[in-house]
């Protein structure tokens, strides 16, 4: 136990089960993939083949979904600005917590700030954020249009609409990203398998056996 | 995808792997094991030492330490009332998505007021929600003063100090109840056995597994 300087009365618990035991018991190394693209741009979509496939490996693999956190953890922000930032500083610091806890957490929001997801990728050691890139066309996302939002947007019903009238800023270094080819989106299983293929491949050597040949299309 | 009639704008993501096959791939049911208490009870003492009598047993369970949860997720919250409560309901929806990915979450936290505890086991299926009370006399916890708080609160240098000038409420109904025998306190381990032991006999069949005879010495 031990003092921390910046914080006065509150004090660190060291236990001697750490990351390290954990993912040797689970056979993998936790880390955060951080799903980031404008609304309609198939977040979600991976996130959850990207949980099958996990899975499929026998991968214990988390969601964090930023909608659905918005119904319990964050349910008592909104969407002013420094609630956004806020939103996103919680998904990053519960997104952690799950890596420590060795799974691999899967984050799929919006995010549309470089700072706000930097500042969730300087909460963890070095190659255990994995930034995903949903680079779709506007134009794509607004015509699935799937909740409904962007005609809400275009409409002034909804304010601050990302992508309608405010920003979204693509990444500069992610490692990777997803867009379409000769003008297809990637199927489902496709997206994720270009992330468990990285995932196997670089930065996480510690769940190497998750690469199998066979996801190796890409 | 289905829109939740409270929230405007935001969408639940249902997602084809749910807790049941992570369970089944883990072997074991996630739930929550929410240790409350005095500061000095022992909180984190039994905690690191079920974390460990856990992964013994290939379990995998992750704590959540209300003191280091306040350097990350809560380090905007202070301790006046508000924050308080405000610092239990988020640790209480961060061990709800723990129990959801299947870990055995060991929440450790003061968490003073029954109602704000009965509203973290609102959160969650029934029998999902084990609260073990750490049962410790206030001059055994202010003796000991690991942390010296005891001392500063007497001092009249912290104010609102559960104990010495703001209530403890214990639970009516809890599930475990961690006390002296003979005015001895039971050892981490025997504290551990304790609470392995109900897991395995009680409310999480699905974690059964994790019950051996020869933990069974209380």
């Amino acid at each position: 136990m031990s003092t921390l300087g910046n914080s006065t009365n509150i004090f660190w618990h060291e236990c001697p089960v750490g990351n390290h035991e954990r993912q040797k018991l689970l056979n993998q190394k936790g880390c955060v993939v951080w799903i980031t693209g404008l609304s309609g741009s198939g977040k979600s979509t991976l996130a959850c083949s990207l949980g099958r496939e996990l899975h499929s490996r026998g991968k214990l693999s988390y969601i964090l979904d930023g909608d659905n956190l918005r119904h319990g953890l964050n349910k008592d922000l909104g969407f002013k600005a420094e609630d956004r930032i806020e939103n996103i500083r919680r998904v990053g610091e519960v997104a952690k917590l799950f890596a420590d806890a060795g799974l691999i957490c899967v984050a799929s929001l919006i995010s549309p700030y470089r700072k706000d997801r930097d500042a969730c990728r300087a909460m963890l050691p070095d190659d255990n954020f994995i930034e995903v890139f949903m680079n779709m066309p506007l134009e794509l996302c607004e015509k699935r249009d799937a909740k409904g939002l962007y005609k809400l947007a275009r409409a002034g019903k909804i304010k601050g609409f990302t992508g309608i009238d405010d920003p979204y800023e693509p990444p500069l270094n992610c490692e990777i990203e997803i867009r379409q080819k000769d003008g297809v989106c990637p199927a489902p299983c496709a997206m994720a398998g270009q992330v468990v293929s990285y995932l196997g491949r670089e930065r996480i050597p510690a769940i190497s056996m998750i690469y199998t040949p066979s996801i190796h299309v890409l």
